[in-house]
Protein backbone atom coordinates (compact mmCIF):
# COMPACT_ATOMS: atom_id res chain seq x y z
CA UNK A 1 0.00 0.00 0.00
CA UNK A 2 2.32 3.06 -1.12
CA UNK A 3 0.03 5.62 0.34
CA UNK A 4 1.10 4.70 3.98
CA UNK A 5 4.76 5.90 3.05
CA UNK A 6 3.69 9.30 1.91
CA UNK A 7 2.12 10.89 4.65
CA UNK A 8 -1.18 12.88 4.27
CA UNK A 9 -0.01 13.43 0.71
CA UNK A 10 -2.42 11.51 -2.02
CA UNK A 11 -4.85 10.54 0.65
CA UNK A 12 -7.49 12.14 -1.26
CA UNK A 13 -6.73 10.33 -4.38
CA UNK A 14 -6.46 6.79 -2.43
CA UNK A 15 -9.78 7.26 -1.36
CA UNK A 16 -11.04 7.92 -4.90
CA UNK A 17 -8.80 5.02 -6.37
CA UNK A 18 -10.44 2.49 -3.44
CA UNK A 19 -13.92 3.64 -3.71
CA UNK A 20 -13.48 3.02 -7.44
CA UNK A 21 -12.57 -0.56 -7.03
CA UNK A 22 -14.99 -1.20 -4.75
CA UNK A 23 -17.46 -0.68 -7.52
CA UNK A 24 -15.45 -2.18 -10.18
CA UNK A 25 -15.00 1.30 -11.83
CA UNK A 26 -12.01 0.88 -14.86
CA UNK A 27 -8.72 2.63 -13.85
CA UNK A 28 -8.90 4.97 -16.01
CA UNK A 29 -11.58 7.19 -15.40
CA UNK A 30 -10.90 6.78 -11.85
CA UNK A 31 -7.42 8.00 -12.41
CA UNK A 32 -8.77 11.51 -13.62
CA UNK A 33 -10.75 11.29 -10.60
CA UNK A 34 -8.15 11.22 -8.48
CA UNK A 35 -6.05 13.50 -10.48
CA UNK A 36 -8.42 15.61 -9.75
CA UNK A 37 -8.68 16.13 -6.58
CA UNK A 38 -5.27 15.97 -5.91
CA UNK A 39 -5.33 19.42 -8.19
CA UNK A 40 -8.29 20.79 -5.95
CA UNK A 41 -5.96 19.79 -3.23
CA UNK A 42 -2.95 21.27 -4.64
CA UNK A 43 -4.46 24.22 -5.01
CA UNK A 44 -6.09 25.10 -2.28
CA UNK A 45 -2.30 24.17 -0.09
CA UNK A 46 -0.70 26.82 -2.84
CA UNK A 47 -3.22 29.26 -2.10
CA UNK A 48 -3.53 28.67 1.97
CA UNK A 49 0.52 29.07 2.02
CA UNK A 50 0.64 32.23 0.84
CA UNK A 51 1.89 35.61 3.38
CA UNK A 52 -1.77 36.54 3.35
CA UNK A 53 -3.14 33.55 4.28
CA UNK A 54 -1.08 31.02 6.41
CA UNK A 55 2.53 32.50 5.20
CA UNK A 56 3.86 29.16 5.06
CA UNK A 57 7.23 28.41 3.81
CA UNK A 58 7.83 24.83 3.48
CA UNK A 59 5.47 22.12 2.31
CA UNK A 60 5.99 18.59 1.73
CA UNK A 61 9.26 19.56 2.55
CA UNK A 62 10.34 21.71 -0.17
CA UNK A 63 9.41 25.68 0.12
CA UNK A 64 6.42 26.78 -1.08
CA UNK A 65 5.26 28.42 -4.68
CA UNK A 66 5.42 31.71 -3.85
CA UNK A 67 8.77 31.24 -1.93
CA UNK A 68 10.42 29.38 -4.76
CA UNK A 69 9.12 31.60 -7.47
CA UNK A 70 6.61 34.78 -6.44
CA UNK A 71 3.36 35.67 -4.55
CA UNK A 72 1.55 36.45 -8.28
CA UNK A 73 2.70 33.03 -9.22
CA UNK A 74 1.35 31.09 -6.26
CA UNK A 75 -2.39 32.65 -7.05
CA UNK A 76 -1.79 31.68 -10.62
CA UNK A 77 -0.72 28.10 -9.44
CA UNK A 78 -3.67 27.69 -7.56
CA UNK A 79 -5.90 29.10 -10.17
CA UNK A 80 -4.79 27.29 -12.91
CA UNK A 81 -5.25 24.20 -10.78
CA UNK A 82 -8.70 24.25 -10.10
CA UNK A 83 -9.50 25.09 -13.92
CA UNK A 84 -7.15 21.83 -14.40
CA UNK A 85 -9.17 19.47 -11.91
CA UNK A 86 -12.89 20.42 -13.92
CA UNK A 87 -11.03 20.17 -17.36
CA UNK A 88 -9.96 16.41 -16.12
CA UNK A 89 -13.44 15.86 -15.05
CA UNK A 90 -15.19 17.00 -17.93
CA UNK A 91 -12.73 14.66 -20.54
CA UNK A 92 -13.57 11.31 -18.14
CA UNK A 93 -13.93 8.35 -19.92
CA UNK A 94 -17.32 7.95 -18.02
CA UNK A 95 -20.85 8.34 -19.20
CA UNK A 96 -21.56 11.99 -19.86
CA UNK A 97 -24.38 11.44 -16.55
CA UNK A 98 -21.47 10.28 -14.24
CA UNK A 99 -19.05 12.89 -15.39
CA UNK A 100 -21.71 15.80 -14.40
CA UNK A 101 -22.39 14.28 -11.07
CA UNK A 102 -18.75 14.18 -10.57
CA UNK A 103 -18.51 18.04 -11.80
CA UNK A 104 -21.40 19.47 -9.79
CA UNK A 105 -20.51 17.98 -6.50
CA UNK A 106 -16.35 18.91 -6.80
CA UNK A 107 -18.07 22.65 -7.45
CA UNK A 108 -20.06 22.51 -4.39
CA UNK A 109 -17.49 20.80 -1.85
CA UNK A 110 -14.53 23.23 -3.26
CA UNK A 111 -16.50 25.98 -3.45
CA UNK A 112 -17.90 28.70 -1.19
CA UNK A 113 -20.44 26.82 0.82
CA UNK A 114 -17.63 23.78 1.20
CA UNK A 115 -13.84 24.07 1.42
CA UNK A 116 -13.41 28.14 0.87
CA UNK A 117 -16.45 28.95 3.49
CA UNK A 118 -14.42 26.43 5.70
CA UNK A 119 -10.85 28.85 4.73
CA UNK A 120 -12.44 31.87 5.44
CA UNK A 121 -14.28 30.61 8.84
CA UNK A 122 -10.89 29.75 9.48
CA UNK A 123 -9.31 33.18 8.66
CA UNK A 124 -11.72 34.62 10.36
CA UNK A 125 -11.48 32.84 13.77
CA UNK A 126 -8.33 34.13 13.54
CA UNK A 127 -9.62 37.68 14.19
CA UNK A 128 -12.25 36.68 16.23
CA UNK A 129 -12.52 38.02 19.95
CA UNK A 130 -12.95 34.82 21.49
CA UNK A 131 -11.23 31.18 20.36
CA UNK A 132 -13.57 28.94 18.89
CA UNK A 133 -15.77 26.43 20.66
CA UNK A 134 -15.68 22.69 19.86
CA UNK A 135 -18.57 22.52 17.69
CA UNK A 136 -17.48 26.00 15.64
CA UNK A 137 -13.82 23.80 14.82
CA UNK A 138 -16.26 20.98 14.14
CA UNK A 139 -18.42 22.96 11.64
CA UNK A 140 -15.38 24.39 10.48
CA UNK A 141 -13.26 21.49 9.67
CA UNK A 142 -16.31 19.93 8.23
CA UNK A 143 -16.10 22.55 4.94
CA UNK A 144 -12.61 23.01 5.25
CA UNK A 145 -11.12 19.56 4.83
CA UNK A 146 -14.24 17.43 4.89
CA UNK A 147 -15.69 18.21 1.96
CA UNK A 148 -12.90 17.44 -0.17
CA UNK A 149 -12.51 13.87 1.74
CA UNK A 150 -16.52 13.81 1.18
CA UNK A 151 -16.32 13.62 -2.54
CA UNK A 152 -12.83 11.58 -2.66
CA UNK A 153 -14.48 8.51 -1.04
CA UNK A 154 -17.81 9.15 -2.14
CA UNK A 155 -16.49 9.07 -6.06
CA UNK A 156 -16.24 5.77 -6.90
CA UNK A 157 -20.07 5.12 -5.95
CA UNK A 158 -20.83 8.18 -7.56
CA UNK A 159 -19.04 6.80 -10.88
CA UNK A 160 -20.70 3.57 -10.84
CA UNK A 161 -24.24 5.01 -10.28
CA UNK A 162 -24.11 3.36 -6.80
CA UNK A 163 -25.25 3.99 -3.36
CA UNK A 164 -22.61 6.34 -1.59
CA UNK A 165 -24.28 6.25 1.91
CA UNK A 166 -21.86 3.91 3.48
CA UNK A 167 -18.60 5.46 1.99
CA UNK A 168 -20.07 8.92 3.01
CA UNK A 169 -20.54 7.89 6.78
CA UNK A 170 -17.16 6.88 6.66
CA UNK A 171 -15.60 9.31 5.15
CA UNK A 172 -17.22 11.96 7.37
CA UNK A 173 -15.85 10.27 10.50
CA UNK A 174 -12.64 10.21 8.72
CA UNK A 175 -12.34 13.46 7.92
CA UNK A 176 -12.87 14.50 11.67
CA UNK A 177 -10.00 12.17 12.84
CA UNK A 178 -7.69 13.38 10.34
CA UNK A 179 -8.06 17.37 11.68
CA UNK A 180 -7.65 15.89 14.74
CA UNK A 181 -4.25 13.51 13.88
CA UNK A 182 -3.38 17.18 12.33
CA UNK A 183 -4.02 18.62 15.48
CA UNK A 184 -1.77 16.33 17.50
CA UNK A 185 0.91 16.24 14.76
CA UNK A 186 0.79 19.82 15.10
CA UNK A 187 1.78 20.02 18.88
CA UNK A 188 3.96 16.79 18.65
CA UNK A 189 5.34 15.97 15.16
CA UNK A 190 8.78 17.02 13.81
CA UNK A 191 9.19 19.22 10.89
CA UNK A 192 11.14 16.66 8.64
CA UNK A 193 8.59 14.13 9.28
CA UNK A 194 5.98 16.11 8.24
CA UNK A 195 7.14 17.97 5.71
CA UNK A 196 5.97 21.53 7.05
CA UNK A 197 6.03 24.19 10.01
CA UNK A 198 4.69 22.69 12.98
CA UNK A 199 3.54 24.28 16.05
CA UNK A 200 2.16 27.12 14.43
CA UNK A 201 -0.97 27.06 15.60
CA UNK A 202 -0.28 26.35 19.44
CA UNK A 203 2.29 29.26 19.20
CA UNK A 204 -0.45 31.35 17.46
CA UNK A 205 -2.79 30.52 20.36
CA UNK A 206 -5.57 29.16 18.17
CA UNK A 207 -8.17 26.90 19.15
CA UNK A 208 -7.98 23.69 18.38
CA UNK A 209 -8.82 19.99 18.81
CA UNK A 210 -6.19 19.75 21.26
CA UNK A 211 -6.44 22.89 22.82
CA UNK A 212 -10.43 22.27 24.07
CA UNK A 213 -10.45 18.73 24.44
CA UNK A 214 -6.73 18.02 25.80
CA UNK A 215 -4.55 15.61 23.92
CA UNK A 216 -5.62 12.54 25.33
CA UNK A 217 -9.14 13.21 25.17
CA UNK A 218 -7.91 14.09 21.60
CA UNK A 219 -6.78 10.95 20.70
CA UNK A 220 -9.13 9.10 22.08
CA UNK A 221 -11.78 10.47 20.31
CA UNK A 222 -9.79 10.15 17.35
CA UNK A 223 -9.23 6.14 18.05
CA UNK A 224 -13.34 6.44 18.00
CA UNK A 225 -13.67 8.18 15.55
CA UNK A 226 -11.54 5.61 13.44
CA UNK A 227 -13.55 2.65 14.83
CA UNK A 228 -16.64 4.43 13.70
CA UNK A 229 -15.02 4.96 10.38
CA UNK A 230 -14.08 1.28 10.03
CA UNK A 231 -17.85 0.07 11.18
CA UNK A 232 -19.50 2.33 8.21
CA UNK A 233 -17.56 0.20 5.56
CA UNK A 234 -19.61 -3.43 7.16
CA UNK A 235 -21.56 -3.31 3.24
CA UNK A 236 -18.11 -4.00 1.91
CA UNK A 237 -16.89 -6.72 3.86
CA UNK A 238 -13.44 -7.67 3.56
CA UNK A 239 -13.49 -5.41 -0.24
CA UNK A 240 -13.18 -2.43 1.82
CA UNK A 241 -9.88 -3.40 3.72
CA UNK A 242 -7.44 -1.15 2.38
CA UNK A 243 -9.79 1.94 3.39
CA UNK A 244 -9.93 0.24 7.20
CA UNK A 245 -6.11 -0.07 7.15
CA UNK A 246 -6.12 4.15 5.48
CA UNK A 247 -8.48 5.11 8.37
CA UNK A 248 -5.92 3.27 11.35
CA UNK A 249 -2.71 4.78 9.76
CA UNK A 250 -4.35 8.06 9.10
CA UNK A 251 -4.25 8.52 13.37
CA UNK A 252 -0.84 7.04 13.51
CA UNK A 253 1.28 8.57 10.86
CA UNK A 254 4.14 10.75 11.75
CA UNK A 255 3.65 13.38 8.77
CA UNK B 1 -29.63 47.57 -25.74
CA UNK B 2 -28.60 47.75 -21.65
CA UNK B 3 -25.48 47.03 -22.75
CA UNK B 4 -24.62 50.19 -24.31
CA UNK B 5 -24.89 52.15 -21.32
CA UNK B 6 -22.44 49.54 -19.02
CA UNK B 7 -19.30 49.80 -20.58
CA UNK B 8 -17.43 46.78 -20.94
CA UNK B 9 -19.16 45.30 -17.86
CA UNK B 10 -21.04 42.79 -19.17
CA UNK B 11 -20.55 42.77 -22.40
CA UNK B 12 -19.26 38.75 -21.97
CA UNK B 13 -23.00 37.69 -20.87
CA UNK B 14 -23.94 39.72 -23.31
CA UNK B 15 -21.91 37.91 -26.24
CA UNK B 16 -23.80 35.17 -24.38
CA UNK B 17 -26.78 36.04 -24.90
CA UNK B 18 -26.85 37.14 -28.74
CA UNK B 19 -25.13 33.72 -29.60
CA UNK B 20 -28.14 32.21 -27.37
CA UNK B 21 -30.99 34.09 -28.93
CA UNK B 22 -28.90 33.34 -32.65
CA UNK B 23 -29.03 29.61 -32.27
CA UNK B 24 -32.95 29.88 -30.70
CA UNK B 25 -31.30 28.65 -27.50
CA UNK B 26 -34.48 28.71 -24.30
CA UNK B 27 -33.20 31.59 -21.72
CA UNK B 28 -32.74 29.47 -18.89
CA UNK B 29 -29.92 27.73 -19.80
CA UNK B 30 -28.41 30.93 -21.57
CA UNK B 31 -28.66 32.81 -18.35
CA UNK B 32 -26.63 30.25 -16.57
CA UNK B 33 -23.91 29.99 -19.22
CA UNK B 34 -24.45 33.71 -19.31
CA UNK B 35 -23.98 34.01 -14.70
CA UNK B 36 -20.50 31.60 -15.22
CA UNK B 37 -18.61 33.73 -17.77
CA UNK B 38 -19.04 36.54 -15.64
CA UNK B 39 -18.14 34.74 -12.55
CA UNK B 40 -14.93 33.74 -14.16
CA UNK B 41 -14.42 37.28 -15.28
CA UNK B 42 -15.21 38.64 -11.92
CA UNK B 43 -13.07 36.07 -10.62
CA UNK B 44 -10.04 36.63 -12.57
CA UNK B 45 -10.46 41.18 -11.42
CA UNK B 46 -10.62 40.76 -8.20
CA UNK B 47 -7.35 38.64 -8.36
CA UNK B 48 -5.93 40.84 -10.93
CA UNK B 49 -6.53 43.64 -8.42
CA UNK B 50 -4.36 41.90 -5.68
CA UNK B 51 -1.02 43.56 -4.32
CA UNK B 52 0.89 41.14 -5.97
CA UNK B 53 -0.80 40.65 -9.31
CA UNK B 54 -1.93 44.98 -10.58
CA UNK B 55 -2.42 46.34 -6.82
CA UNK B 56 -5.59 48.08 -8.32
CA UNK B 57 -7.48 49.53 -5.50
CA UNK B 58 -10.38 50.87 -7.98
CA UNK B 59 -12.46 48.37 -10.05
CA UNK B 60 -16.11 49.57 -11.45
CA UNK B 61 -16.13 52.61 -9.37
CA UNK B 62 -15.41 51.07 -6.05
CA UNK B 63 -12.74 49.83 -3.79
CA UNK B 64 -11.69 46.50 -4.73
CA UNK B 65 -12.19 43.38 -2.92
CA UNK B 66 -9.12 43.32 -1.20
CA UNK B 67 -9.12 47.18 -0.21
CA UNK B 68 -12.56 47.03 1.05
CA UNK B 69 -12.09 43.39 2.81
CA UNK B 70 -8.55 42.10 2.73
CA UNK B 71 -5.97 40.01 1.22
CA UNK B 72 -7.02 36.92 1.90
CA UNK B 73 -10.70 37.57 1.27
CA UNK B 74 -9.93 38.53 -2.10
CA UNK B 75 -8.11 35.16 -2.52
CA UNK B 76 -11.22 33.50 -1.32
CA UNK B 77 -13.54 35.12 -3.44
CA UNK B 78 -12.14 34.67 -6.82
CA UNK B 79 -11.22 30.65 -5.83
CA UNK B 80 -15.22 30.27 -5.05
CA UNK B 81 -16.72 32.22 -7.93
CA UNK B 82 -14.76 30.15 -10.27
CA UNK B 83 -16.15 26.83 -8.39
CA UNK B 84 -19.31 28.90 -8.79
CA UNK B 85 -18.80 29.52 -12.95
CA UNK B 86 -18.56 25.30 -13.09
CA UNK B 87 -21.44 24.70 -10.75
CA UNK B 88 -23.76 26.74 -12.83
CA UNK B 89 -22.54 25.09 -15.86
CA UNK B 90 -23.31 21.42 -14.16
CA UNK B 91 -26.55 22.49 -13.33
CA UNK B 92 -27.90 23.93 -16.51
CA UNK B 93 -31.15 22.87 -18.06
CA UNK B 94 -29.14 21.67 -21.48
CA UNK B 95 -28.59 18.38 -22.68
CA UNK B 96 -25.74 16.99 -20.61
CA UNK B 97 -23.42 16.77 -23.56
CA UNK B 98 -23.90 20.00 -24.20
CA UNK B 99 -23.50 21.29 -20.74
CA UNK B 100 -20.00 19.36 -20.23
CA UNK B 101 -19.12 20.98 -23.72
CA UNK B 102 -19.49 24.41 -22.36
CA UNK B 103 -17.83 23.05 -19.00
CA UNK B 104 -14.36 21.31 -21.03
CA UNK B 105 -14.27 24.46 -23.16
CA UNK B 106 -14.37 26.92 -19.99
CA UNK B 107 -12.08 24.68 -18.01
CA UNK B 108 -9.41 25.32 -21.06
CA UNK B 109 -10.11 28.54 -21.84
CA UNK B 110 -9.83 29.70 -17.77
CA UNK B 111 -7.00 27.57 -17.63
CA UNK B 112 -3.37 27.12 -17.34
CA UNK B 113 -3.08 27.41 -21.09
CA UNK B 114 -6.16 30.18 -21.87
CA UNK B 115 -6.64 32.96 -19.55
CA UNK B 116 -4.12 32.06 -16.65
CA UNK B 117 -1.14 31.27 -19.53
CA UNK B 118 -2.38 35.29 -20.21
CA UNK B 119 -2.38 36.67 -17.09
CA UNK B 120 1.28 35.08 -16.43
CA UNK B 121 2.69 36.21 -19.19
CA UNK B 122 1.78 39.96 -18.50
CA UNK B 123 3.64 39.37 -15.30
CA UNK B 124 6.54 37.98 -16.79
CA UNK B 125 6.40 41.06 -19.42
CA UNK B 126 6.86 43.41 -16.23
CA UNK B 127 10.24 41.84 -15.46
CA UNK B 128 11.56 41.39 -18.94
CA UNK B 129 14.67 42.48 -20.44
CA UNK B 130 13.05 44.42 -23.20
CA UNK B 131 9.62 45.19 -23.76
CA UNK B 132 7.27 42.86 -25.63
CA UNK B 133 6.86 43.07 -29.54
CA UNK B 134 3.49 43.55 -31.22
CA UNK B 135 3.33 40.07 -31.77
CA UNK B 136 4.23 38.89 -28.28
CA UNK B 137 1.63 41.17 -27.12
CA UNK B 138 -1.16 39.51 -29.27
CA UNK B 139 -0.03 36.25 -27.68
CA UNK B 140 -0.81 37.50 -24.33
CA UNK B 141 -3.76 39.39 -25.32
CA UNK B 142 -5.51 36.40 -26.92
CA UNK B 143 -4.88 34.28 -24.13
CA UNK B 144 -5.91 36.77 -21.67
CA UNK B 145 -8.82 38.27 -22.65
CA UNK B 146 -9.33 36.61 -26.37
CA UNK B 147 -10.26 33.16 -24.61
CA UNK B 148 -12.63 33.69 -22.54
CA UNK B 149 -14.39 36.20 -25.17
CA UNK B 150 -14.35 33.55 -28.29
CA UNK B 151 -15.92 31.04 -25.10
CA UNK B 152 -18.89 33.51 -24.20
CA UNK B 153 -19.48 34.54 -28.11
CA UNK B 154 -19.63 30.60 -29.21
CA UNK B 155 -21.49 29.57 -26.19
CA UNK B 156 -24.63 29.90 -27.92
CA UNK B 157 -23.54 28.04 -31.14
CA UNK B 158 -22.12 25.04 -28.56
CA UNK B 159 -25.43 25.01 -26.26
CA UNK B 160 -27.06 24.33 -29.82
CA UNK B 161 -25.09 21.91 -31.22
CA UNK B 162 -24.58 24.48 -34.37
CA UNK B 163 -21.47 25.54 -36.20
CA UNK B 164 -19.19 27.73 -34.13
CA UNK B 165 -17.19 28.97 -36.46
CA UNK B 166 -17.99 32.62 -37.89
CA UNK B 167 -19.23 33.55 -34.13
CA UNK B 168 -15.15 32.16 -32.73
CA UNK B 169 -14.20 34.45 -36.32
CA UNK B 170 -16.33 37.46 -34.58
CA UNK B 171 -14.59 36.75 -30.85
CA UNK B 172 -11.11 37.06 -32.20
CA UNK B 173 -11.52 40.05 -33.91
CA UNK B 174 -13.50 41.93 -31.50
CA UNK B 175 -11.44 40.73 -28.60
CA UNK B 176 -8.28 42.26 -30.34
CA UNK B 177 -10.23 45.28 -31.19
CA UNK B 178 -11.45 45.08 -27.40
CA UNK B 179 -7.35 45.03 -26.28
CA UNK B 180 -6.79 48.04 -28.44
CA UNK B 181 -9.74 50.08 -27.48
CA UNK B 182 -8.77 49.43 -23.70
CA UNK B 183 -5.18 50.63 -24.21
CA UNK B 184 -6.39 53.45 -25.82
CA UNK B 185 -8.97 54.37 -23.00
CA UNK B 186 -6.00 53.80 -20.54
CA UNK B 187 -3.94 56.40 -22.42
CA UNK B 188 -6.85 59.22 -23.20
CA UNK B 189 -9.72 57.85 -20.69
CA UNK B 190 -11.38 59.35 -17.22
CA UNK B 191 -11.22 57.20 -13.81
CA UNK B 192 -14.67 58.53 -13.21
CA UNK B 193 -16.13 57.00 -16.43
CA UNK B 194 -13.83 53.85 -16.30
CA UNK B 195 -14.31 52.99 -12.61
CA UNK B 196 -10.90 52.18 -12.81
CA UNK B 197 -7.66 53.66 -12.79
CA UNK B 198 -5.94 55.05 -15.81
CA UNK B 199 -2.43 55.61 -17.06
CA UNK B 200 -1.12 52.93 -15.10
CA UNK B 201 0.01 51.06 -18.05
CA UNK B 202 1.58 54.51 -19.94
CA UNK B 203 3.28 55.47 -16.71
CA UNK B 204 4.97 52.10 -16.15
CA UNK B 205 6.20 51.98 -19.52
CA UNK B 206 4.76 48.59 -20.59
CA UNK B 207 4.12 47.79 -24.10
CA UNK B 208 0.91 48.46 -25.03
CA UNK B 209 -0.85 48.41 -28.98
CA UNK B 210 -0.32 52.27 -28.25
CA UNK B 211 3.33 52.26 -27.40
CA UNK B 212 3.75 49.86 -30.40
CA UNK B 213 1.64 51.43 -32.79
CA UNK B 214 1.09 54.86 -31.96
CA UNK B 215 -2.72 56.24 -31.55
CA UNK B 216 -3.51 56.87 -34.42
CA UNK B 217 -2.31 53.93 -36.03
CA UNK B 218 -3.79 51.49 -33.01
CA UNK B 219 -7.26 53.68 -33.79
CA UNK B 220 -7.12 52.39 -37.69
CA UNK B 221 -6.53 48.74 -36.66
CA UNK B 222 -9.23 48.66 -33.32
CA UNK B 223 -11.64 50.20 -36.70
CA UNK B 224 -10.67 47.42 -39.38
CA UNK B 225 -10.69 44.42 -37.21
CA UNK B 226 -14.38 45.99 -35.28
CA UNK B 227 -15.34 45.63 -39.79
CA UNK B 228 -13.85 42.18 -39.56
CA UNK B 229 -15.56 41.27 -36.94
CA UNK B 230 -19.23 42.69 -38.63
CA UNK B 231 -17.94 40.56 -42.20
CA UNK B 232 -17.67 37.38 -40.19
CA UNK B 233 -21.43 37.54 -38.71
CA UNK B 234 -22.63 37.43 -42.38
CA UNK B 235 -24.07 34.01 -41.67
CA UNK B 236 -26.51 35.22 -39.47
CA UNK B 237 -28.12 38.08 -41.51
CA UNK B 238 -29.83 40.82 -39.76
CA UNK B 239 -30.37 38.52 -36.91
CA UNK B 240 -26.56 39.18 -35.62
CA UNK B 241 -26.75 42.95 -35.92
CA UNK B 242 -26.87 43.30 -32.37
CA UNK B 243 -23.44 41.79 -32.19
CA UNK B 244 -22.79 44.16 -34.67
CA UNK B 245 -23.75 47.26 -32.17
CA UNK B 246 -21.10 45.67 -29.80
CA UNK B 247 -18.19 45.43 -31.91
CA UNK B 248 -18.74 48.93 -33.04
CA UNK B 249 -19.52 49.75 -29.11
CA UNK B 250 -16.01 48.09 -27.94
CA UNK B 251 -14.31 50.56 -29.56
CA UNK B 252 -16.37 54.16 -28.89
CA UNK B 253 -16.59 53.46 -25.06
CA UNK B 254 -15.67 55.62 -22.62
CA UNK B 255 -15.74 53.19 -19.94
Amino acid sequence: MRYACSGGKRLRAFLVLEGARLHDVPLDPALDAAAAIEAIHAYSLVHDDLPSMDDDDLRRGLPTVHVKWNEATGILVGDALQSHAFALLAGANLDGSRRLALIADLARCAGGQGMVLGQALDIAAETADAPLSLDQIKRLQAHKTGALFGWSATAGAVMADADAAPLSAYANALGLAFQIADDILDVEGDEAQTGKRVQKDSQAGKATFVSLMGLEAARTAAQRLVEEACDALRPYGTGAENLRQAARFVISRQG
